[in-house]
C-alpha cells in the first residue's frame, strides 16, 4: 500500500485518474490538490464519484505531499518543472501527465512550448513512460514523464515497423483523430458542444506540440531521424483516438505476423485479427490499446490503424500502469476495466 | 461460484450482461447461446470483450442450460415464457430481463405485448426484481421478472412519495428521456445515427408498455389505483435514463428528509443534496440510481429528477444485483464500477 | 429595401440573423458591430458566410446605427436597454433579441435578472413579438422585445387550450428540453461537448428566467394568473427545442380540431396530423413551430408536443418575421427555407 | 421550367434532392417514385418536407417519366442501368446518383460493384458530371454520372497539385472521413446511433468502391496512372465530408497561389486563406466545396484539407448544379443557401 497525492485534480486526467485510484487495491489517496477549488469536496466537482473519493480538494501547502511515495501531476504544461524537485529530494517519487519531462532536448522543448524550462537537469534524469519500450528503466525511474495521448497511439502503431527497419523512414505519415476530451476541461469557445458537436475539423497542420515527441520515440527505436507528417483532428466524441498510418514497405514481409510477435507478452496492447478496423469504443474506459494492420491490394504501403482511449491508455491509465511497474505491482493493477461498448 | 447461462447474448442487454459477469468473483460463464449466431466467437462480434469472454455462441441444444444454476434471458419479449417452464423444473432459476413475467395481469400484459402468455403459472409464481421493494421476496425467487427501464427509474423516483401518501395519487406525470440504447440492437431506420442523432422527439404518447408496469408498481405500494401520464422520450445519446417526474403534494413535508431515510440503507440509490440537477453521466456503466427532489419556488408541486443508465441498473446491472439477493452474494459484487464521466 | 444595423453579431442569435438577413430581398446590412472583435471579418470568425456577408465588425461608434431603418440587438441581457433610447429618439426601429423588454413587471424583471432597469418607460411602450398573438400590434412597434426560445414553444402549444379556457389554469406543467446553442457562444466548461456531449440533465428547476416570461404570455390570453412548473432540460444536440406539454381539461374537447383552427392561418405554426410525433429536426434551420396534440388513452390529460428551432423561430428567425410585419413586408419573406433533415 | 422525375425518393440523397428540388425556380416536380412506398404522402414520410412537397410516390409505372425532361436516379446501384435506355430513347435526359456510369472501363466496374452491367453502350456515352473538370462536357450529356462523395472531395482536393505535375503521382494518400448519412438511410445494425455515436473507425482499408473512381478521376487529369492509397473513415456526425490528402512535392511551388488561381471562376469551390483548417459544418446544407492547402514546416509534403456536404456537393446538390448546366440555367440557381452553422 503506498501513499499518493494527486496535484491537480480538476481536469479530465484528474478525475479519470482519480476512478482509477478509487478502485487500486494498493493505493492510498492521500491528498488532491486544486488553487482555486480547495475546500470543494471531490465529488461535489464530480458526483461520479460520490461514494468512492471521500477527499475535499485541498491547497498545495495543506497536502504535505512530501509524504507521500508517488505524486501524479494532473496539471497543465509548466507546472511539474517547478514542483517535482523538492518532492524527488524528499524521495517521492513523480509521474507527470503533462509534457515538462517527455523532450530531451530542452531547447527543442522550450520551442515548442513556449516557455523556459525550470528543471534540465530532472528532463536528464526523467524516464519517458511507454512501458512497450522502456519497461526496465521505468522501473527505477524517480521522474516519470507519461506520454501524450497522440505520441501513445502513434508510437505503438509504429514501433514494430521502425523497429524492423522495414520501411522508408523518411517518409512516414500519421493521420490522428482525437474526441474532444482531449482538449481538457478548459472553458472555451471552440470545444463546446454547439461548435464541436455535428462536425469535424483538422488543427494544428502547421506543427503540434506532440510531433516532436513522436518523432523523438520513433528516432529512438531507428535509431537516427526519421520524416514525418502529423495531422490531428478534432472528433464529435469525448473518448477516443484513432491513428491512421501510412508507410511504405521496403521489403516483402507478413505484417501480421512481426505485430503478434512483437506484442505478444504486453497485456496492454492488443493487435486484432487480419482484416480488423478497431473502433475507438472497443477500448472504451479501459487501458488497452487496439491495432490493426493492412496492406491494401497487396501493395507496398502498410496501412496500421490504432485505437486508444485517450484519457485511459493516453493518460490516466498508462500513469497507473507506469505505478504499477515502479513500485512492483501487478502491472494490471486497477486497470481490470471490461471497455464500456456501447 | 455458480455455473451461469445466457440466451440471447447479441443484443445491448446481452453484451452489457457479459461485461458485468465476466468480472463477478462468483460466477462461471457455463453458455451464451444465439441460434443465428451459433458458432461465431463472442469477442469476434464484441471486440470489447476480448480478453474477458472466451466462449462463442452456441445453439440452445447445445448450451446444456439445465446445468446452470441460473439462466439469464436477454431475449425479446416471448422467448422466456416459452423456455422458462423446463428449466424451472429442472432446478434452474432463471431471471428474465425481457417483460414475459413483470405484469401480474395476464389479460393486460396480452393486450399490450399483443401475445397470447404460454406460461400464466409461471407469471403468477415470478417475483419483480426492484430489490428496494421487493428484496426479501427476491432471495427465494425461482423465475425473476427484471424490471423495464423506465420503470425502473420513474419507480424509484416516485416510491417515497406513493409510499408516504403525501401527493395525490390521481394526477402523476413522469416525462421520461431514455438514450437510444433503450431501444436495442436492431436493424431499424429510426434508431440510425443520421435519423436519431442532433433531434429529439417523443414516442409512445398514445402508450407505451412499460406503463401498465409502472402503475402496477405504483398501486402496490399505494395500495390503490394511480392516474398517470407517462411520455418517453428519444434522447441522441448512448445510455441513461432521465425521468423528470411531477406530482402534486397534498401536505407539507421535507421532501429531501423523506428521501434520504427511505434509501438510506440501498447500496445503489444515491439521493443527491438540495438543489442538485442529477446527469445521466454521473451513473454511466454503472448500477447506481441517482435521485435529486425539488420543490419549485415553494409551491405544491414536487418534481423529482431520477437518473439511470438504462442498461445498467435499468438492465442487466439490476439483473446481477438481483442474481447476487438470490444466492446470498454480496448484494455489490460484480458491481464495484466507478461511472465512467466524461 | 431598408438599411439595418446589428448590435452584437458574435453569438449563435447573431450568426444566424446574419445567415438569414444576407438573403432578405428587402434588407441591406449596413453594420454589424462588436467591441471585441471589431476589425475582424464577419467571415473570418464564421467561414459559413464566406461569400453572403461582406463586412467587418465594427465598434458601435464606427457604425451609425442611427442612420439605419432598424436595430437588431444581439447582445447580453441588459445591453439594449440601455441603447434602444437613443435610437428610437432618432427614429431607428428597434428589435431586442434578449430579454430587456419582455416583462412588463420591471419590479419582477429585475428579480429574475439581477439588475436594474434602465429604461423601463421602454418596456411600457415595447410589443412582445409573437406574431401569433400580437400581430397586429407589432405592426407599429417602435420597440419589439423578441420572445425567448422556451417561450415560443411553450406558449405556442398551449394558447389554444388556455384561450378557450378548456384546462385547469392552476395546474400546468411545462417540460421542455433545448439543444446546447441555446447556452450561447460562451466559454464555459459546462457546455463544453466533453461535459454536454452524451448526456442529459435538467438545469434551473428552482427557477428559471423563462418562467416569468411564460406565465406573462399565459396570463394575458387567460385573463387571468395560471400556475405553471417550467422545468428546462439540456439535450445533447445543437438545435432545436421540445416542449411538452401537460393540462388537465376540465370538458371533452375535440383537440385536434381546436389546434387546426386556432393555427390555419397562421404561416409559421403547422399542427401535424393526429397522432404525431414531431422531432425538432423536422424544423431544424427553419421557421416553422409544429405541433401535435394527444389525450393518451383518451383521459383527462392532454400532452401537447411543440418543436422549434431555438436559432430560429426561438429567436433569428421570429425576430425576421417581426421585421416583416412591422415594415409591410410578406411575412415570410427571407424565411423560405426547407428545414434541413437529416 | 422543366418537369423533373425521381426514382427513388426515399433514401437520403433522395430527400435532399427533394430539398433542394422544391425551392428551384425553374423546376416542376412531376414524380416521385417507390415501390415499396408507392400511396404515402412524401411529407408523411419525411415532415421536413411539409409545405413544400405536394406529391405522394408513386409506382414507376404510374409515373409517366418518359413525359419528363429529366430524371434523376436517387436508387441504389444496379437500378438506373437497367431503366436509363428507355428514357434516353424518349428523349429525357437522365442524371444518375449512384454509381452505375462512373466508372468506364465495365470490368473493373463490375469486380467493385459484383454485378454485370446492364448498359454498357450508355456507359460509353455517359459524362462524368465533376463540373470542375468536365463542364463543357456536361452541357450536352444525354446520361449523366453524377460522382460519389469521397471522389468530389478528393478529386477536387487534389486537381491542381495533379494536373501541374507538382507531385509524385506514385504515392499519394487520401485519408477522408466521412458523416454517417454517406451509409445510406438502410436499415443495418452498424449505423444505429447506439453503434456508430461516440466512436470513430476505419472501413473498407482492403479496398473501397470509391477507390477506382478516384484514380480514374486523377489519371484523366494526369495523363497516367496515379498510385492512391485511400482510407475511408466512419465519423459520428450526421453531414459532412473532410479529406485530409497527403502529396510529396517534386518541386517548389506556391500551393496558395496555386488553388487561388485554379478555383478563381469557380462557384462552389472556396479556396480558403492560408494556415485555415476548414469545418465540415462550415458548408453543411450547401453545396460548396472548402479547401485549405499546408506545407507543414515549409518541408516537401503538401497536406490539402478538403470539406463538403456529402449529401449536397457530393451528391444532390452537384446533381442539381449538373442539371443547371445541361439545361443552361444559372449554375447557382436553386443552389443559393446559406450554409447552416452552429
Amino acid at each position: 500500500m503506498i501513499k499518493v497525492g494527486v496535484v491537480g485534480g480538476t481536469g479530465y486526467t484528474g478525475v479519470e485518474l482519480l476512478r482509477l485510484l478509487a478502485r487500486h487495491p494498493q493505493v492510498q489517496l492521500a491528498a488532491i490538490t486544486s488553487r482555486g477549488d480547495a475546500g470543494t469536496r471531490v465529488d461535489a466537482m464530480f458526483p461520479s464519484l460520490r461514494g468512492w473519493v471521500d477527499l475535499a480538494f485541498v491547497t498545495p501547502q495543506q497536502a504535505h505531499l512530501e509524504g507521500c511515495d508517488l505524486v501524479f501531476f494532473a496539471t497543465p504544461n509548466g507546472i511539474a518543472m517547478q514542483q517535482a524537485r523538492e518532492l524527488v529530494d524528499a524521495g517521492v517519487r513523480v509521474i507527470d501527465l503533462a509534457a515538462d519531462f517527455r523532450i530531451r532536448d530542452v531547447i527543442e522543448w522550450q520551442k515548442w512550448y513556449g516557455m523556459e524550462h525550470a528543471a534540465p537537469e530532472l528532463v536528464a534524469e526523467a524516464v519517458y513512460g511507454l512501458p512497450e519500450v522502456n519497461r526496465e528503466r521505468i522501473r527505477g525511474a524517480r521522474v516519470l514523464a507519461n506520454p501524450g495521448c497522440y505520441p501513445t497511439a502513434v508510437q505503438l502503431g509504429f514501433l514494430p515497423l521502425v523497429e524492423s527497419g522495414l520501411v522508408d523512414l523518411g517518409n512516414l505519415v500519421a493521420d490522428a483523430k482525437s474526441g474532444v476530451s482531449g482538449a481538457g476541461r478548459k472553458a472555451e469557445v471552440h470545444t463546446l458542444f454547439a461548435e464541436a458537436g455535428d462536425s469535424f475539423k483538422a488543427y494544428g497542420v502547421p506543427g503540434h506540440r506532440h510531433l516532436p515527441e513522436i518523432r523523438q520515440g520513433l528516432a529512438n527505436v531507428a535509431g537516427g531521424a526519421v520524416g514525418l507528417t502529423f495531422v490531428p483532428h478534432l472528433v464529435p466524441m469525448i473518448r477516443g483516438i484513432h491513428a491512421t498510418l501510412y508507410a511504405r514497405l521496403n521489403k516483402d514481409v507478413d505484417l501480421q505476423a512481426l505485430y503478434e510477435a512483437r506484442y505478444r507478452d504486453e497485456p496492454f496492447v492488443d493487435v486484432m485479427p487480419a482484416s480488423s478496423h478497431p473502433e475507438t469504443r472497443s477500448v472504451r474506459a479501459s487501458n488497452v490499446c487496439r491495432i490493426a494492420v493492412h496492406r491494401p491490394q497487396g501493395g507496398e504501403v502498410a496501412v496500421v490503424l490504432s485505437v486508444i482511449d485517450n484519457l485511459v491508455k493516453g493518460a490516466a491509465g498508462q500513469a497507473v500502469q507506469n505505478m504499477n511497474i515502479m513500485f512492483g505491482y501487478d502491472e494490471k493493477a486497477g486497470l481490470d476495466i471490461v471497455p464500456v461498448s456501447p
